[in-house]
């Protein structure tokens, strides 16, 4: 402890969370990590302590998406492979997630111990970490600790994706040199020639399309250019749709925004008006199933200009490496602007122009649940969409300019929301939350509404009781979707402090949401009673797709 | 489908599951498994639908420990990696485990395509589940799939570990040859003269021993020797101490059966007789730190017997390849008989001598809970103890002739317990589940109470509320130790039929353990309150000796 700079290991991981924007960090206590936690706590992070591994996974990732980054620390093996899930998505979804985990001392490592938490290998964690992010250190050299931090620190910043630390107990203490900034690698540097041949080639194609359209996703919100792709609308004039993964990587009231494209998802005009176009600007999007409507999207190769965050392709032939926002930037500068008039632009903000008007003896039905809910969501909100009929249906909710919209749209794991909201609720706690979240789905993660009253926090969540697995009802039926019919309502209460009712008519609904609103200062808790086939029209076109790709 | 046996790859799964013993299959359903999930019901497996992947790992890990093998199916990647953990676990421990996940088809495979529920990397999943079981397979060919699935099952007969067995959506219905039987390699035969001069060098040693012990464990159970180690002990005379994991290879009752060992956390009694032994035989013990209390085990290699299934160590050397079970065999044929009276053996059952009387007014305290539930198993009990206060407290708990116990006594996954009451009681519905799980571990799995209402399954559950991570506190405390405090006993009404209540006293206690027996068909749900900082005796020492160790 006697170093210049005096600091240790602990410390210095510590600092560099905090130096890259951590602030809380998700976890569950655990032999192996109680010292690192302390150091966290005294460091000034806050530890939100979740009720299982997984949870916090998802929570930390929902952080991550809104705050640029997260961070969740576990104990060894029995925390760390019960998170793997949640890293997995995280992985898949281009979110940057800092996992860190403790580990026995390094020397009952080496005299491999049958040490509780384990299996008595302990290569097993990390090897299997080093599958599903874009570094994996394990600290066991306390000269190299600072190096190692930063490099996965890094990695994680430049490549979005998460990273894992393994901190052994013994390791937490020791001193460590610290290093003067954290040396982030660049984004791959366009080829000037590669790029320059692009954007001919690409405005080439533009200038004479009539019906252009620009289909973009997720990276500009994960890289942080939202802003090129508004100003390349603002010059090209072109409408615009998003993927679901990219929902709200632009105000959903831009008068050239037209709808989330999904394929047969879609409404009928935004699928018409994509895949009828002459010319396809796809700009950051993940080509999931998901996000192409279980491949039921028709985006023709010889109209597609296809660019993601490293290389474009045009037709069947690809410049690398150029990056996504170069080729914006440029095409910005290059691109002749089309009228209005010429474009056939329907807004998707016109969906809001109708008015609703609430029949209170009518029984809430799937379609006009998410009508109001179009009408309810304010302009400082934060939509979650568990997997699922929630995540289809949200497609035509309408996200205003400061909303968020989080979903894990292409790797689809159910669960994902309720903890979601936790993370989300501690990232943004001036925005409110609102959560739309099957009742299947629930059961798998329903303890983190426990932690979300606990931390005093305000989301607002919409418990869509469907009675059982109703996503999977559509795909392909049998005794496997039922589930056990809780009484959702009342579960809240056993947690703590918290207001739920359950709603089965519009009226019943109307008073809710008033409620809801007048709670402003703690859980508000739904749960809205639809039948049980009542799933939105999406996802019964998204079933038929998949049935027909025997995708079973 | 025109194939002489008429047999499909997934129906041949089917028959396979259900020839080695498996009634119930644990899972969850997801797009990728469907269609074998139809299979499997129509081949009258009955499917267990948990509320989530964990927690269905968990209850077939229960399930396999007491029905000799168990099975659990999920869909891939979102399915599969959330099961992870229990499958950890399940390796760590000897437990014969099928794990089986749905897979996308093969084509999309081949296509690398982004489908839902995947990384897009279609060997994710197989890689991960290679390093944590003893055979991984995925189906690709019909040709082979009968002979890979034989071969998975027979190693986890053989092994008693976990097995994978990765089945793309396409190939289920594909006809596939059948094998004739499943050709289960042999535990390896001992070397006859490494087996004549081990038992020879150990019969010497044990021959002048005069206070000699048997220190036993779970390979007995796990390789289905129990009666190997009753004529040892029939013959021997000699006393028998058996570890935590091994709790209940022999009847608790039997007159040379002296306790549980495990360094400090044991009885003085214990501990010496085992300690000051002058030569200690120990059989089918894993040396993990929980089984040797933290390591404060003092076990003298000097005076150390030690077989393990496929080798025998004595004091610094070893014979190799030496069965487990043929050297109990040679050792009960070679040994003399030691008379009971100079053996200094104190019975575990004297501890049930002691009368109990409840003092209705006195609040509940640890020792004398756990003093009650000495007297309140019956005959026909499964005794089930979550990782924590509760498993170190039940090893003064008798396990009587036809008793089982079960924890995680190596791996020591918290939420462990909840789960494992599920796949306990479908695993042996004539005998009754009696559970201690600690609050904060039931809050990581608390859903699958409604999964035992579900099914109509009659545990008693004692819910120990110490308000935290009580066991966690003793090593090492900090506000990380605090939870949300639940009213655990509301949460059964919330998931459906039960009874539960809540008790402070001892006069509540009895009232409660009278309704829970007349409760037999479903389940009892117990709330017991003990002070915050109220754990068992061993738990304390057992603090001690890890806070000792630095392991934290």
């Amino acid at each position: 402890m006697s170093e210049v700079h005096g600091v240790t290991v602990g410390e210095y991981l510590a600092q560099r969370l905090a130096a890259v924007g951590v602030k809380h960090i998700f976890g569950i206590p655990g032999d192996y990590v109680l010292g690192l936690m302390d150091v966290f706590l005294e460091n000034s992070l806050q530890i939100i302590g979740t009720c299982n591994e997984l949870n916090a996974g998802y929570a930390a990732d929902a952080y991550a998406r809104l705050n640029g980054v997260g961070a969740v620390c576990v104990t060894y093996d029995v925390g760390g492979l019960s998170l793997l899930n949640a890293v997995v998505g995280a992985y898949a979804e281009l979110v940057p997630l800092i996992v860190i985990s403790g580990a026995p001392h390094t020397s009952q490592r080496h005299h491999h111990l049958l040490m509780h938490h384990t299996t008595g290998d302990y290569k097993l964690q990390h090897a299997i970490f080093s599958n599903v992010t874009v570094a994996a250190v394990t600290i066991s050299n306390p000269s190299q600790a600072a190096a190692q931090i930063d490099s996965a620190i890094a990695a994680c910043l430049r490549y979005k994706r998460p990273v894992y630390i393994e901190v052994p107990a013994d390791m937490v203490h020791q001193p460590c040199m610290p290093l003067v900034s954290i040396d982030i690698p660049d984004i791959p540097t366009s080829n000037s020639h590669a790029l320059k041949e692009a954007v001919e080639e690409a405005v080439s194609l533009l200038s004479v399309a009539e019906r252009p359209v620009i289909f973009a996703g997720i990276e500009f919100h994960r890289f942080n250019i939202e802003s090129k792709l508004s100003r390349l609308l603002e010059r090209s004039g072109y409408p615009i749709a998003t993927t679901i993964l990219g929902k709200s990587i632009i105000s959903e009231m831009h008068p050239q925004f037209i709808g989330n494209y999904a394929g047969a998802l879609s409404r009928d005009y935004v699928r018409q008006r994509v895949e009828e176009a002459d010319c396809i600007l796809c700009l950051g999007a993940l080509m999931s199933d998901m996000n192409l409507g279980g491949f039921t999207a028709h985006l023709d190769e010889n109209k597609l200009i296809n660019a993601n965050s490293d290389k474009v392709r045009i037709k069947y032939h690809h410049y690398s490496p150029v990056c996504l926002g170069d080729f914006v930037d440029a095409l910005t500068v290059k691109l002749q602007h089309k009228p209005y008039e010429s474009l056939d632009i329907k807004p998707a903000s016109s969906l809001l122009s109708a008015s609703f008007t609430p029949e209170p003896e009518r029984k809430i039905s799937n379609i006009r649940f998410y009508e109001r809910m179009n009408h309810f969501l304010a302009d400082n909100s934060i939509a979650i969409a568990e997997t699922g009929d929630a995540l289809v249906a949200t497609i035509d909710l309408v996200m205003h300019s400061n909303n968020d919209f989080i979903a894990q749209a292409f790797y689809t794991s159910i669960g994902y929301a309720t903890p979601a909201c936790l993370g989300a609720a501690l990232a943004s706690p001036d925005r409110r939350v609102v959560a739309f979240i099957g009742d299947g789905a629930f059961q798998m993660t329903c303890q983190e509404i426990s932690t979300i009253i606990r931390y005093g926090l305000n989301p607002i969540i919409f418990l869509i009781n469907n009675d059982g697995y109703t996503v999977e009802r559509v795909i392909h039926e049998g005794p496997y979707n039922d589930i056990q019919p809780w009484k959702y309502h009342r579960l809240a209460e056993v947690f703590g402090d918290s207001w739920s009712c359950e709603v089965r008519t519009e009226g019943e609904l109307e008073i809710a949401l008033d409620k809801a609103l007048a709670n402003s200062d703690r859980l508000s808790f739904i749960e809205v009673h639809l039948d049980r086939m009542d799933c939105c029209q999406g996802l019964v076109r998204l079933g038929k797709a998949l049935s027909a790709m025997d995708g079973l």
